[in-house]
């Protein structure tokens, strides 16, 4: 295989170049960064920690009894938030220019009570009980009028985005949808009009047979590298079958994300020896009649490497490794 | 003013995020790193130090004589390219996707003799040799039939992601236009055709008349925090012509665009302890007719915040900073 060639992500267009001539081999992006095992159980000055649950209201929790310390998972108001629940969405002018005041939602998803816990190395009923709080926060907050779009993402290390070492996912609501998500809903219904068919299942199906970029698998999941990953071990976790919206997932469909995201996070962990990553749920923005053409994945993006010039300003991503080689790599873990 | 707001980029659409609740002001961004005044004027193993051009094949130069060491500037190939010039773009089908050979060109172009300096603290003269270098290798590797599109781009710092100290930019041709320029163009295609003007000569005359956030401006430059900057300090540098092709800048304009070029980056590196920093010239893509409805610009991007699993999986900056409050401050460094 040529060191240097180029891929088309197929849902959206969008090219890939693949440069290998570093030589990299995935194993070459095994970080050397202390691992979990020195950080503290509990840390008594940590606001997400059990004791000091009155340093932030709780929106919601999940509790196995009634007592305050009981909790398994808690959502609580971003401190810092990027947009704010009271206000409106609606567009005025300043000069030349449209402005709208900051009107959504930012919480933050106090995964667990242990401090020094990651999905890694949760419990499964821990991961469990979080994609449920997950699902039901993501239904609460789509049922409210104004709200567009609901985002949960997960920052895992400095690297990425994050100095919080207690293991936490945020969820971001907005009042407009973005263009990078317009453009993807567009392609999908584009492809539909012209092959009958989701671009997303097609996807699946071509990878299911084809076997090499797929990580794990069960009955209603699937985990892959996709053909046109941007960066180093990208991972796509999709439900087998076609949905727009997380939150049409079942209930099966819950109880297997948990285990294949735990599994693929694990399989990083050892591997790479605790990346830093970002996950992120992709899935559709409101929508007032039907739903468009698209399917909600997973979407996990290790933090292996730093965009330059070239990348942020032309929107190109540059893969030194090859997905068929970190698929290979990361099965090995076991 | 609110905390939380939202802005859209008059020509993409796109909308971003300003959330200032962290109270961070502008200052806050200094940052805390070594000046450039530890570091030694040469580095004997520096491929790029006067000496060890033996080390990189040169492939063009700009000399004041014809000896060997009296270079000015140098472009020489980058030694882990990520396009290469051999090959072509033939798409063919791997599977259901879309592949085609690495086919591009990515060189370094070495700025300045001096192991220690940047283009913050260069005398004007090399910046005008550099901008001249940068113009010359546009138009020449523009002139060839399969080159795209020709981005020139400088990092700066660690965080920018270059490792290499002695000053240098980096060229990348593309035998492909990425979707975020063709979704530049289409926009400013459609608002050409809606009001019959250019959208980035409209915010220009704006911009120029406001004046709240214009950082420079010469009789054929101008330097602003745009309206919707979606980093802290984002600044642009435009041509007051209309102009799609960077290849098309006048003798004027590229001594005022080394001059407003250096001036800003000086006023960067004083008032933010030399921060790292992105640029890149945005430009037009290869037209067989005419050319598009676009504006050239360089464009400059700090690398003060770090992008999390929200921003780079919704595609919505968070912007902590006002760019008033950045224009105000920045335009007192003298």
């Amino acid at each position: 295989m040529s060191k240097n060639f180029v891929r088309q992500n197929k849902a959206t267009k969008e090219w890939v170049i693949y440069a290998s001539s570093r030589g990299n081999r995935p194993k070459d992006f095994k970080q050397k960064q202390k691992s979990l095992q020195q950080i503290q159980k509990r840390d008594e000055d940590c606001p997400f920690c059990p004791g000091n649950e009155a340093m932030l209201p709780e929106i919601i929790s999940e509790r196995s009894d009634s007592s305050g310390q009981n909790w398994q998972t808690r959502i609580v108001p971003n401190k810092y938030p990027a947009l704010v629940p009271n206000g409106n969405t609606h567009r005025s002018q300043e000069g030349i220019y449209l402005t709208m005041p900051g009107y959504g939602t930012h919480e933050v998803i106090i995964e667990d009570q242990q401090h020094d816990r990651t999905i890694a190395t949760m419990p499964l009923q821990a991961v469990e009980t979080l994609i449920e709080t997950y699902h039901q926060r993501y239904v609460e907050l789509m049922s409210r009028h104004r709200n567009m779009l609901t985002i949960i993402f997960r920052n895992h290390g400095a690297r990425a985005g994050t100095s919080l070492i207690h293991p936490h996912s945020q969820l971001i609501v907005t009042g407009f949808v973005p263009r990078h998500f317009r453009w993807r809903e567009e392609q999908a219904q584009r492809y539909f009009d012209q092959y009958g068919s989701c671009v997303f299942c097609d996807i699946l199906k071509f990878e299911s047979d084809y076997q090499t970029r797929i990580i794990a698998k069960t009955s209603t999941m699937t985990a892959f590298i996709p053909y046109h990953a941007e960066v180093p071990f990208e991972i796509w976790i999709m439900p087998n079958r076609h949905q727009a919206d997380f939150g049409a997932v079942s209930e099966n469909e819950k109880r297997d994300l948990a285990q294949v995201l735990k599994e693929i996070l694990r399989k990083l962990h050892i591997k790479l020896n605790n990346p830093d990553y970002n996950y992120i749920i992709n899935t559709a923005a409101r929508y007032k009649a039907g739903e468009p053409q698209l399917h909600w994945y997973l979407q996990i993006r290790p933090r292996l490497t730093t965009p330059a010039g070239f990348e942020i300003g032309s929107g190109i991503s540059i893969n030194p490794s090859i997905p068929e080689n970190d698929a290979e790599f990361l099965k090995e873990a076991d």
